[in-house]
Formats: structure tokens, sequence, C-alpha cells
């Protein structure tokens, strides 16, 4: 029985825009693991209630349910260890996980404020009253407070990435020579803009975007079946 | 012949403060290797013109000249491969370069603010002047500008620290479960710190302070014979 991927989904199917449902994605195909989508939007938990929990990624392998991102690509490591490696071994791991921190805590937060009117007009109808009552509650302010000003949030986001882009003077990924999770974790912050939004994130000239398209191209089944509005 | 570490000292030979020496400083005794250090302040760059360059850290193994901190990381995994990995494998190095970026783009000018007057205190006299024109050229202002409202300063480090802090409620160290070059990298600021300076970087009850102190713990040999001041 195929894997199976519960993804969070704009109003057409094909804009699958989580930064974590992202990282799952991009692991599976890094594994050579076909799976499903089936896409779950906010005001569908229902269809996730079987996993315990409310939160998409979830992944269905079989008899193994699993959720959080985080998780699925330990037990996807832990379940195919003959299949490519996403961290390189333990100390792959714990350094991907910081990579991964980084990117939450960097990447994530910077294109939010990016594309978070876009990833609005982009959802299915009860899932924009949820989006913004969640939201202008975490921000405590509205959507359209939080998003003004993409130039000055999309030059603080470039200068937060200093450090990634001093990297890449010098190797093509963060994993080394090839991608693994830690690009990933990374590279999720930009397939979710590009899945609902047309905004630049990074300049075309800034080798992250050089990065971003070397990580996209390995992984080029897992962006075909999420991204064709965005080619 | 044992190796031979030239390193950035104060007026003071105790005093090691360079955060780059640091690291290859801890990355020696995390191989178990011996070495000896000769001191070099910022006006006697004569006795390591024989590297071909000016900067310290500069490691001299038998007929091997090294110079820079990631360069002589690297050549000691490579020459010393049956010794205690600094790395973890090829994954782990291109991920250990990512922390080593961050921290010196996070960490190092952080705690730069707070202690730049300890520092210039603590130098020889003929380093004093070099210093002070070099970094207040480079900082655009006066050290006692740069280094004024430390509070502020430290609120800024502890909030940019938040990746790092955040990974630590997961794991031991950045390197996963034992320390690595990763550790080494991001602790070096602490070292050059508490070297020149009794400013507090982090708070005594920071997961960041207790994983420094497990560090260095795992280093105390390193630590013993550079920090006698600090104790």
């Amino acid at each position: 029985m195929a894997i199976k991927l519960y993804e969070l989904a704009a109003v057409d199917d094909a804009r699958l825009f989580s930064p974590y449902c992202w990282r799952v994605r991009l692991s599976l195909s890094h594994k050579g693991l076909p799976f499903d989508c089936e896409p779950v939007r906010f005001t569908e938990k229902d269809k996730i209630a079987f996993s315990g929990q409310k939160l998409v990624p979830v992944l269905v392998d079989g008899a193994e349910t699993v959720s959080d991102s985080w998780a699925i690509a330990e037990y996807l490591e832990t379940a195919y260890p003959d299949r490519p490696s996403l961290f390189g071994g333990e100390s792959g791991l714990g350094l991907a996980r910081f990579a991964t921190m980084w990117a939450d805590q960097t990447i994530l937060p910077g294109v939010m404020r990016l594309i978070v009117l876009d990833l609005w007009h982009h959802l299915a109808p009860g899932d924009q009253a949820y989006f913004r009552e969640t939201r202008e509650k975490r921000f405590g302010m509205t959507l359209e407070q939080f998003g003004a000003d993409p130039d000055d949030h999309r030059k603080r986001l470039g200068k937060s990435l200093q450090p990634f882009r001093s990297l890449l003077g010098g190797q093509d990924f963060l994993h080394g020579a090839a991608p693994g999770y830690a690009d990933y974790a990374a590279v999720s912050g930009f397939c979710w803009a590009a899945a609902v939004s047309e905004q630049t994130i990074v300049e075309a000239d800034d080798p992250i975007a050089a990065w971003r398209d070397r990580v996209l191209s390995r992984r080029a089944d897992a962006v075909a079946s999420a991204l064709r509005y965005a080619a």
C-alpha cells in the first residue's frame, strides 16, 4: 500500500503551501518513496482526527501513522535506512536539527510577512475566516498591517540570511555537496511562497536563489505535482 | 615534535582571547593532540611571517604550516582520521560550516559589543593603539560608543540566539549527543569573553549557559591552560 501524506491545501488542491508538509514531501522524494497526497484544509481537521492530533503533515505508511515534520523525517530515516540518508549520520542529524530551528525562526517568519495576504487570498472561503482570526490574534494586528511594507521585510529577511549566503560561497548545499534534510527545511519556506504568491523572496542574482533552484531541480518530481501554478 | 599553535594574547600570556584561536585549541583537545602555545600580540606579526600571511591562528605540525581556523580544523580531521571526528562525516562537515558561519555572524558580533572595552583594557600597550585605530575605523565610531548600552546589546544577542536555545530543548550539543566542531565554533565567543571580561553574555539560567559549561567541561584541559584568570 502506497504511503499517504496529508498536506495542507489552498482552495485549489495543487496549491500545497504548508512549509512543514513540504519538508516531508521533499524528504519522501529524497528517499525515492512514492506517495499519495491527501489535501486537507484548515477547516477539514476531521480528515486527520485518526492521527490523535490536529496538525498536518500526517504520514500513513502501512500500519504506521506519524505526525510532525521532524518526527516524520526521523521515522523515514529509521524505517528506510537503505535509501539515501536525509541526515548523513548522528552528527548530521544534530546539526540538521539546528539548521531546521534556524529556518523555522528566520526564513519562515520573514516569508510569512511577504506572502500573508496572497496566502489568505488563495485559501478556501471557510479557511479564510479561520486563518484571519487565528493569525490576527497571533500577530496582534490585522493581516493587512502584518503584510504592509514588503520591501522593508524583504530587506530584513535578506539580511538575516547572510550566514547562509556566506556558506554558499564555499559549498553547494547546507548539507554539503548534495542536498539533505537541512536543505529541505530551509527551502520549504520558498516552496510555501511559490505555492500561493508571486512575491520576490530573494532577488534572482542572490546566491540563495541559485541554491533554491539547485535543491528543487533535484526534487523535481515532488515539485511538479504540487507547484504547477508556480512554474 | 609537538604541534605548535600561535594564538592571540593580551598583555598577559594567559589571556588568550581570539575566538578563532579558541576553535583550534578546542579542536586539538577534541582530537587528544597535545600542543605548545606561542602567544602572539597584534603588534608581533613578525612571529607568524613564516606562514605567508598575517593572521592567527597558525598551526605548525611537523613540516605542515596551516593558517585559518576552518582550514586548520579540516587539516586536523584529514591528518588524524583515527582520532575522534570533529565533523562526523561529509554531511556533518557541511552543516558544521553553516553553524560556524552562523556563529561568526550572530554570536561574535554580539559578544564584541559587550566586551570591547574590557578587551581593549587587557591588551598590551602597543596593541591598544592598534586595536583602537583598526576597530574604530571598522565600526565607524569610537570603542566607547560601540560598547555603550550593554544591556541593550545583551538583549539583542539573547534574542538572536533563540534558534540555538530551541535546539537545546531537544539535544545536548549542536553536534548532537556529544560536542563537535560546531560547538567549538559557537562556544569560542564565550571563551573570548571569559578571557578578558566579566560581562554577562547569557544569564546563568539560560540553557545556553548550561550548554557552554557542558562543552567546556569536556575540554577542561584546553580551558585550564588558557583561562586561569576567568575561573
